[in-house]
């Protein structure tokens, strides 16, 4: 792929709005925002191809601050951030860590980027990150910092705005670009796991995104499995603008009939994520553990919530695109029943990988397009200087 | 600020004393190296304000070794390394390592430098240190290593060179310069925390340095809360040697009385470390419980050891600069009593995350000096190659 | 030295048949493939020692993978990796994982190289290892990654094939060459250590790779410390077809008889680690405490199988050249009794500390042969270049 013109249609000096900005949620940016990054990921994914290095930064460190052990996005973050030639710190912060403001500063000092990822509160955790993006833009106005480090929100209770700008990029580069997803349908469609209490951040943040590039976007859940509230709304109103559709059905056979792509997806309702963190509070962890028990006791009535080859074939000439933002819990593979069945997994494990690789040029592109001025002329110096990652 | 007045100063060839040194405390460096060292971070300082690279490694590895989470000191060696192109490897060890001397040798390898931080034990802290520093010397005597690695104290039972010397550094820039901290009235009090078990390094290597630079230093601390023996003495010494002042009282308002620089700091009386160590070497964990919950409850009796407002109004024209090495106790954020009110916290916090933003050129100094034979050479070669740090 | 020689030696393009390949077991390669590791890390070792920087990766990835704390090869890989350029991420995965595949795929994305080490299971660790391998070339295989990482095993139940080939390199700098070797008597003995569980990787790989070279190899244990099945066949094999001998004894005095390298090293009976193997397979943890009881009261009958100096007296002019892959258990150092005695460690320490540090060149030569379609212009090119490691 020819990187140059994915790279001539990138903003520059005052048309990049990016510029010294955070990446907290995707409905905080513009489309046409959300579009450089993933025009920036797919040119240093060509670069990648091609042994070109786009290596930025001569020096500099990329903190990360995970709540927990998520070795996937955690891995995505390490390798985007060396790609441009930063060094990976980490500073695992937990919530609970009484004085944030010191904490981020402290991070921020030396740092290029602060990638942070805390999904378990509801709330409490968008408020962590936001506070952190805070504590940075202060630093820098009283001049406690020199460069103002881009804050990038890996995962939290609301949005994962890497995973679904990397979605969205892996299937414009399947349908032969983002245009091309109008009229196309997707099914976001809730799946049964034993473990059962993800956050909400990917479907969450995938029905928020997608609805705005004029997809028919149908959500599939059992009674109950509810995100936050505002998510259905805001999800009708980016359809109805994007004239796609938006629409929410309680069966998962309905949401992927002749589904162009389908994302199975396991998630915790939000009253228990509402009720654990309150519990949490409250310092009772013996009665989160009986919360949680009760929620897996209860996901049981939905175990039939899987993609088998039998729900594959009712999608779209029973070959839709199958998205997931792994790990998946698959059946007799992780669990005894799971999100889908190993054979489904397996057909799909190529292409569920290749979109989990979207994800470090993703983080990459987020961090050019937020610290260059003019990001358009910084990757046409990349590109002309040519220098190869290796020899 | 021009950095090329800071570098014509800087030593060269054989008037660098500091030439394959290691930094354990900072009364065994010269006045003139001790100001060498903040020099270099200050012109390192500069170079990051103009996006000038200081990157001298090609390629190579900083080991850390923290018997303990530190992030703070921890995150600001790896900032300070990663400036000069070096890489950050992790190797947590503990005192109670059987094999120190095959543990460092380990280390040591292929190391540019050694970052060591252990402070929980009276005097086998500094031993530990020192027999890293040891070991490493042997090896390269022995030919097992090529180059000797430095050894950086990055927190022990007896001096923090870097904090104290960043701390200098950022009075120095305040004020206008090193010779002109020379008369200036400089507080060093205890003050209350609930934890209250924090090591005498920072207390103690402050006295001993700031001592040297002609400042008038009082040293305030509750009865029976002593330092080390000998620091008392050192200071007084080095007080009179050097045109200042050196006292001892047992009032936070005394000392802070027309102050121009006050450093609140809780640390654990001597003989509690001295005591607690003891239990340590005999396995007794559960009287070290014990011990520190007795030390805890004793504090209680000096609960007002705070920096208040009112403290503040106390200090010349009522604003001193407050330093702190951070983490701070601070009442009402990280506790319900500590160190200093949240009034006086939030009004000096873009000073205290300046003042700890000195740590990594500090850091990054002492490396360049301890490795370059030329370091004047040196940091001319990376004014003038002005290598932008990211474009 | 002058590095020119061993870089001359190297093969080129169509002749390169490690271009590409995992570095899993030295029976897997050729002598000349082994030969060539071990003249890389020649070169890389004299480059280093000329200041000149072997980074041939602008950017890159180097993932570690170890199932459990292995301080020196940990710090061996990421020394190794750094000095090509590499940034060392760390995955601690363990074997329990159950998605191995999604995890190595993952871990793969943007990876150059991945560091597996994982020993405590017999055949599983293998099975894990090659898997992790397979995995990768599957990516490969379907375009899931554009460059094939180079998987390394840094230690499993059957081979260490970076620390066996570091030694054969020392051995060979010691005596003049590796062609040197042919006809040394080199003596593998089994020796006491309080811990007693240690894998068989080191003891097999040796014997299984010296023999290779014509020398007079030694293998020497107690009854009932056997080896896995196969690896005495295959040294019996290996000597006769190099013209060197093996023979198997049980007495460490016969063995180090005259001997002019001798290699003390504990390890557990296979028989052991396939009955704990199975324990874990079955989670019966409480059992393998036991089985690991016995095994360590079993020992003590062994206790005499120490290095002490009348025992190195009856080798070769009783100064044979002492190896161990560390941490060694060290008589009245690190335990009451252990493999050998300090005095004898003491004596040795620095020969023991350069064998170690011949790791991160192999591993580095590994990489380089691994990635490199024509390593003998990529050293050439690095030569040339001849960049500064640091000024």
């Amino acid at each position: 792929m020819d990187y140059c013109d994915a790279i001539n249609k990138l903003p520059e000096n005052s048309g990049n709005s990016l510029y010294g900005k955070n990446y907290l949620r995707t409905w905080d940016m513009s489309n046409e925002e959300i579009i450089s990054v993933a025009r920036g990921a797919c040119a240093l994914k060509a670069m990648r191809e091609s042994n070109v290095s786009p290596k930025i930064f001569d020096s500099g460190v990329a903190v990360s601050m995970f709540s927990k052990e998520d070795s996937g996005m955690k891995l995505a973050y390490a390798a985007g951030c060396d790609l441009l030639g930063l060094t990976i710190i980490d500073m695992d912060k937990k919530l609970s860590n009484s004085n944030i403001n010191e904490n981020a500063a402290m991070a921020s000092y030396m740092a290029d980027t602060l990638g942070v990822c805390e999904s378990d509160f509801i709330e409490k955790s968008s408020r962590y990150i936001k506070r952190v993006a805070d504590t940075v833009e202060e630093s820098k106005n009283n001049g406690v910092i020199t460069d103002k480090p881009c804050v990038l929100n890996l995962g939290s209770d609301e949005d994962s705005p890497v995973q679904t700008i990397a979605d969205l990029q892996y299937m414009a580069a399947k349908f032969g670009g983002i245009e091309n997803l109008k009229g196309k349908k997707i099914a976001v469609t809730w799946a049964y796991s034993p473990n059962g209490t993800r956050s909400l951040a990917v479907p969450q943040g995938l029905v928020s995104l997608v609805t705005r590039f004029g997809m028919n976007v149908v959500l599939a859940a059992p009674e109950g499995m509810d995100l936050m509230p505002g998510t259905i709304e805001r999800a009708e109103k980016n359809a109805e603008a994007s004239g796609g559709t938006f629409a929410k059905v309680s069966s998962m056979e309905e949401a992927v009939t002749d589904a162009e792509i389908i994302v199975p997806i396991n998630w915790a309702p939000f009253s228990f994520l509402e009720k654990r963190t309150e519990l949490h509070a409250a310092n009772l962890g013996t009665y989160i553990d009986l919360l949680e028990h009760e929620l897996r006791e209860n996901n049981k009535a939905f175990i039939d919530w899987e993609v088998t080859e039998e729900m594959m074939e009712k999608t779209k000439d029973g070959k839709a695109l199958l998205l997931h933002d792994l790990p998946a819990d698959v059946t007799d593979i992780t669990c005894i029943r799971g999100e889908m069945t190993a054979q489904v997994y397996g057909a799909n494990l190529s292409s569920l990988l290749a979109e989990a690789g979207m994800r470090p040029y993703v983080i990459a592109a987020m961090i050019i397009l937020a610290k260059s001025e003019n990001p358009r002329a910084a990757f046409r110096t990349i590109a002309e200087r040519a220098t190869k990652r290796y020899f």
